[in-house]
């Protein structure tokens, strides 16, 4: 049985990668026929860069599981699972889920690559609503592995099931979000670091520059192969009863401290915005974008050889 | 003209080899025979093993840099540097900046390695209170470059350059913390992290693990080498006021619902405690610090390679 992708765009092409680059055969299929025209090429693209930092070795033998389909019911039509990756938009993601309703099987799951709509508002209505959930992921997955498997309160628990063995199955490392919430759990861990950045650039603590050195040349080393449970629980020698009891206090007091969140402000958006321009203009963020990827490749060649 | 290092524990020890790998002479001392006795066996076990990730060349040639002396006096007599590694309690910090004053050159800077007492707080009666500051590092310094140089209110503004240009001379990477605030930067950022993943915890959304994961395989990939502030500059097609404008509004929504931070109950240390354990055992937490230890050393190894 085979995955099926709806939605051919940056996000369901790097879906594509990640099933088809694990020996399943994917069926891809997008409304836009400039997209279907050119996703091949897109991927085959994408999986030379992959070649070349040693993360596949064969990309013909990938492409050859790859088939573009001219109907979403060929695409979906005995799946095991749909992968579905449209725009981010409310009306969009209900349309497409009706669509799917209709096509699918009685065992098929669906999961969402929505990164912040919960599965609720787009499967309420739907009969076999318990085969839909969200599975958020970073983009792009065939690099970061992390996947949110999010549940609506409808969704069947062996639909959950489904979704994380096809996860960890082909090389992914899904996460279960047991109940929805706004920014499932990566964003959120994304959202206070954030808000904490801005406050202490807004307050004029120190500069973006210094707050992006603190992390990428402090806290994000351990943070790319341990997490922050780990890391405090390896930072006391009893563990992370005795840091909690030592630090508890005044982490508590540092949140305490931050009680009245405020919006980024247009003067502060601004100001950010022009020292990050200093580092990187408008003209070489695309190339930085290249650079970021290509660093993210080397990272996960790294990782790999240190974990086999 | 050398470094000083007064106090010759886990801290001082990690300080020696940051500046005697980089060509410094460092003079050490700790008011400890015990420690002055074993240091110098710590630094070279520690050399040995950063020559194993061809980290350092020639660890004879390093060990030689280093003088472990009788006195503070003779340490820190014309240093151009005095890192200070006594622990971290507020009186101990005192004397040890006190006799440190009596020793000192006129042109002479002080960086405290502690992580949480700001400068005023043991240098305010100092007649050379203008070349005191906090210089604190991430253990183990040598393989987490980020120090943050954190002035009193009346830290000398040369004294500050002085510090920042020594640690860029040595290959750490200074940040600036511009005034005095607890947690300084790094902590706070991690602190505020840490508050959110122990309340996703709490409430039940994710397990420990899984929040773990979404760090280690998904948010710190990216932060390992690239800072928040860059990571959402190259995540919107405009750069980060685009990135701002479009999801300022979901995460102050975010932040929002976490206006009325709560300490970490006794109740919740025990179940994160009780799952950490489940994944490593009490008498696995020295193996699994080695086995970090060795990660870090990977990485530090891998990023090298990737930024020359």
């Amino acid at each position: 049985m085979h995955i099926a992708i709806a939605g051919a765009g940056l996000v369901g092409a790097g879906w594509t990668i990640v099933f088809a680059r694990a020996g399943e055969t994917v069926k891809l299929y997008d409304a836009s026929e400039v997209s279907r025209a050119r996703v091949r090429d897109d991927i085959r693209g994408r999986l030379g860069d992959l070649k070349n930092y040693d993360l596949v070795d064969d990309v013909e033998a990938i492409m050859k599981r790859i088939e573009v389909c001219d109907s979403l019911a060929e695409a979906v039509d005995g799946a095991k699972y749909v992968q579905e990756s449209v725009p981010e938009r409310v009306p969009l993601k209900q349309d497409i889920s009706r669509e799917l309703s209709a096509l699918l099987g009685n065992k098929t799951v669906v999961g969402s690559s929505t990164s912040g709509i919960p599965a609720s508002a787009f499967t309420e209505d739907l009969s076999n609503r318990g085969r839909f959930l969200v599975a958020h992921p970073v983009n792009p997955p065939y690099l970061v592995p992390v996947v949110e498997v999010a549940p609506a309160p409808w969704t069947d628990p062996d639909a959950v099931e489904v979704a994380m063995s096809v996860m960890t199955a082909v090389g992914q490392s899904p996460i279960l979000v047991r109940r929805e919430i706004e920014g499932f759990v990566l964003n959120r861990l994304q959202g206070v670091l954030l808000r904490e950045a801005w406050a202490l650039f807004e307050e004029g603590y120190a500069s973006a520059e210094d707050i992006d050195k603190t992390v990428r040349e402090g806290l994000g080393l351990r943070w790319s192969f341990i997490g922050p449970f780990e890391t405090i629980d390896l930072n006391a020698p009893a563990g992370v009863r005795e840091y909690a009891e030592v630090l508890g206090p005044l982490y508590h007091s540092i949140d305490a401290s931050r009680s009245d969140p405020q919006p980024w402000s247009s003067v502060l958006i601004e100001k950010v915005e022009a020292e990050r321009r200093e580092y990187v203009s408008s003209e070489e963020l695309e190339e930085r974008r290249n650079w970021r990827d290509r660093r993210l490749m080397a990272l996960a060649a790294h990782k790999k050889k240190q974990e086999t």
